[in-house]
């Protein structure tokens, strides 16, 4: 039966590709004063509300994931259900 | 003693606060025939390597995300120590 689930997707960059992003806020950090953080990678997550069946919501959300949320080509993502 | 301690810093919009990200988000699934996704909110995530005291480490990790990572005003973070 369809009913409102709860869901969050991860997404992160695959180990081994460049994030600059976390590079960048490590090297804040090192000129703030704060040099004791050896690395920073960051990520995106999304809380997503969905109307699907049980049977069905996992499904939806990995197509949505790899088709709009994701680049799957360089980074890789989770999706935790959470009702 | 300092270690290495790993920690992921989660930092979302405080509930209320407009998400302009998450709503073109929801809008584009629409469009791409995904009617089912009622809400979308999105977020980000830090993942930190921290030489630090086990006592200290906390401590250190709210300090910074309060001055870079996240703005207190609008925005809520979660830490979660992974080891």
């Amino acid at each position: 039966m369809a009913e409102n689930r709860k869901a969050t997707v991860y997404v992160r960059l695959k180990d081994g590709v460049l994030d600059p992003q976390g590079v960048t806020i490590q090297k804040a950090l090192g000129q703030m004063g704060y040099n004791d953080f050896l690395s920073v990678r960051s990520g995106r997550f999304f809380e997503l509300e969905v109307n699907a069946d049980a049977a069905d919501v996992e499904q939806r959300i990995d197509e949505v994931c790899s088709r709009l949320l994701a680049n799957p080509v360089i980074e890789s993502y989770k999706v935790e259900l959470n009702s």
